[in-house]
Formats: structure tokens, sequence, C-alpha cells
């Protein structure tokens, strides 16, 4: 899969393996949507940084949640650079040489700075996406935040001006001289599965499992 | 989960929900083990990048690989900082309250700079490795790689003297007053999980699809 529909910034130009860069928005969105959390990287003291968290998608927007006493959210609050990296594993690539073992994935980098989200409105929708991203329906179960839990949740937001995507699928890709070897190659695929909901324990009774817990899945997962 | 067994470094410790904080090196490995990518993060001209990529461990040791025309594997190369986070998603936390939304997960931080593995007999060992990491047993069938293959790869060695893992588990946390709401709880299990391997179309007739393969899961999968 190769589309280039939106000239890529020098910096977000795939240049290992240029045939799996991806810069169409709708590409883009559709992994940033799926991937259920993202990886954050920054700058601090002059040395690199990278923690998972949850993140959303709302238009053109990134949005990424926490305390206010995250050490994470208070450094990116100030505005520096920030790299978030989403990644879908879709499958182990096994060739029949060592060398082109490779895997299936979906990638996503977003080049920015974060915007600490103030605004009353735009704080709560982009929690209410969050929890939607997580699971499509829960917003509309669970007790929104009060006064004092808004307060006390730090947002950002980061522009999705500057993204690309990176994609490899299909199967091994082995050299022609090896393909005759007495060895299997193919593709064993992967995907991010629920199991059975875990009710808690202290549930008031009569409650029964929503049918986003029940069958939950990704959504625009590939299978 | 929380166990403190050796001393955090002040970068390694976990400030945000210290109890989540584990430091214990068997737990670090088995969730390096289990980890199927990982996420590199470094600086280039100032700003911060994060990159998927395979990683295996060995001993006290974690190995990246990659082309040597990479970019980062050029700049990793050169000594410079670098932070590796692998995170393993086990389910999503549905709580009563939009605040009290969790994922549980497993996650570690290796912060350090990275030698390049010149020597053929570690530069080998760490390719297998790799393989081995992806799938156990695969690198007794795949062709090893040729002098060429190996001078045609990038290995990476980044000790784990300075990592950190962080575990959440187990169910929601509500407020008491939140508990006799009529809204479900409970959490969602998640996992990778591998479908029926795809063979490659152009295989040798009389080949079987290996165990491996067929049934795929990762080390230490917890369920």
């Amino acid at each position: 899969m190769t589309r280039v529909e939106t000239a890529p910034s020098p910096r977000t130009t795939v240049r290992r393996h240029p045939e799996r860069g991806v810069y169409d928005r709708a590409a883009i969105d559709a992994i940033l949507d799926e991937a259920l959390c993202c990886h954050v990287g920054f700058v601090n003291d002059g040395r690199p940084f990278v923690i998972p968290t949850i993140h959303t998608r709302a238009g053109d927007t990134l949005y990424l949640h926490g305390s206010p006493a995250s050490r994470m959210l208070r450094t990116l609050g100030g505005g520096i650079d920030v790299c978030v990296t989403v990644t879908i594993l879709d499958g182990l690539v096994l060739a029949r040489s060592v060398y082109n073992h490779s895997m299936n994935y979906r990638s996503v980098v977003v080049l920015g700075s974060a915007r600490p989200v103030e605004e009353r409105a735009e704080k709560l929708a982009a929690l209410e996406a969050i929890v939607e991203h997580v699971a499509a329906g829960r917003s509309a179960d669970a007790r929104p935040p009060s006064d004092k839990e808004l307060a006390g949740t730090t947002v950002l937001a980061i522009s999705l001006d500057e993204a690309s995507a990176k994609v490899r699928s299909g199967p091994p890709k082995d050299f022609d001289e090896d393909v005759s070897l007495p060895i299997w190659a193919g593709v064993v695929p992967l995907e991010l599965a629920a199991g059975p909901p875990e009710s808690a324990r202290d549930l008031p009774a009569g409650l029964t499992v929503p049918g986003y817990a029940r069958e939950y899945r990704r959504p625009d997962a590939r299978r």
C-alpha cells in the first residue's frame, strides 16, 4: 500500500522504505482512530522520554489527557516539541531468510507542539472523545466529569498538520534464489482481541453487560 | 501489583501513580520479552522522534536492528541518549465515572545509549535472538544471514541498567459514592491474538505450517 496524496514535510517524509510512506489524511486518521494507545516522545533536560498514553482524534486535532501532576503533561504543556507515534501490528512476516523477516504494520508519526485546552466546552468534548475512542458508546453510560474532576484533568491538543503514516502489508518478499528452499514462509496475522468482560464485583443487581463491552472490537479493525 | 526490589534511579522513578512502579528485573524482563515491538525515542536537531521497531533482550542487554541507511539507527549509533518504551495492553477499565476510566497495562521504560555491535558472533547472536523474540523456533528453520546481509544490517545494544516498569491490573476503582449508580463497570481483557497463518503462494509442495506459526502466542502471555 502506497499513496502520496498530500505533500509531506521534510521532517515527516518516510526515507527508509519510501514505498511504505502514506501521506493521505484519511489513511492517517483511520490508523489514529484504530490504535488504542500512542507513545508520546518529548525532550526533558536534553534527554528523550517516551511514555504510553491514550489519545483521541477530533477532526484535525489529536488530544491527550492526564493528571496536572504528570511530569509529561506539565512538560508538554509548556509548548515544547512533541512526537506522537501510534503503531498497529497486523502480522508477522516470516520469510525464508532471516534477513527478509518483517512485520505487517500501520504506524503514524505526528510532529508538533501541544496546546493546553482551557475552554470548558472543548475540554469536556475532548474527554468524551477519549472515552469514545476507547469504547464507542461508553460516554453515554458513564457519569460525566464533575467540576472538580474537570479541574483535576489536563487536556492537551496537538494539530495534525505534520503527520505521516508508514504501512507494510502482504506476503514475505524473499530473494528469488531463496524461494525454492524447503522453508515454510508466510504471514501470521495479528490483532488486538478482546476477551469476555469481567464485571466489577460490587455492581448493583440487574445490570447487564453493555454491547460495546460484550462484543468489543477496535473501529475499522481489519479483520 | 507493586514491587520495589532494586533502587530506581532518579530518572526512572515512577512519579505518577507510584504504586504502579515496578523495579524488579525479572518483572521488567518478562514485559520486555512479551512485548512484540518497542517505541524508540531519540533527539535529532533538538526535536524528539519516536519510531516503532522490533527489539529483543539477551541477559542485561536490549538489541535493536535495522538498515545502515536508517536515520534512526545512524543517529543512535553515535551514542546519543535513547529511551526505549514497550507497552502491553491488558484491558479496558470501564469505571462508573469518566474520571476513573483507565487501562490495565504493563510498560517498561529503558534509558541509556546505544552501542553499535561490530563483533560478528555478537551480531549473529543478536539477529537470531530477534527472530526468536518474534517467533520462538523460527531461527532453526530460516536461512541464516549471509556475510553480505550481515554487513547490510546494523545492530545496536542498549544496557538495561536504567529501566523501570509500570503496571496497572485489576478492576475499576470508583469513588464510594459512585458504586451504587446504575452503570455497568468492569474490565474488558485485551490480548494480541494470532489468526490462521497465510502461507506464501510460491511455497514448494509438501511444506507444512510449523507449530510456532500455527499456534502462535506471545511468551508468557497472561491469558
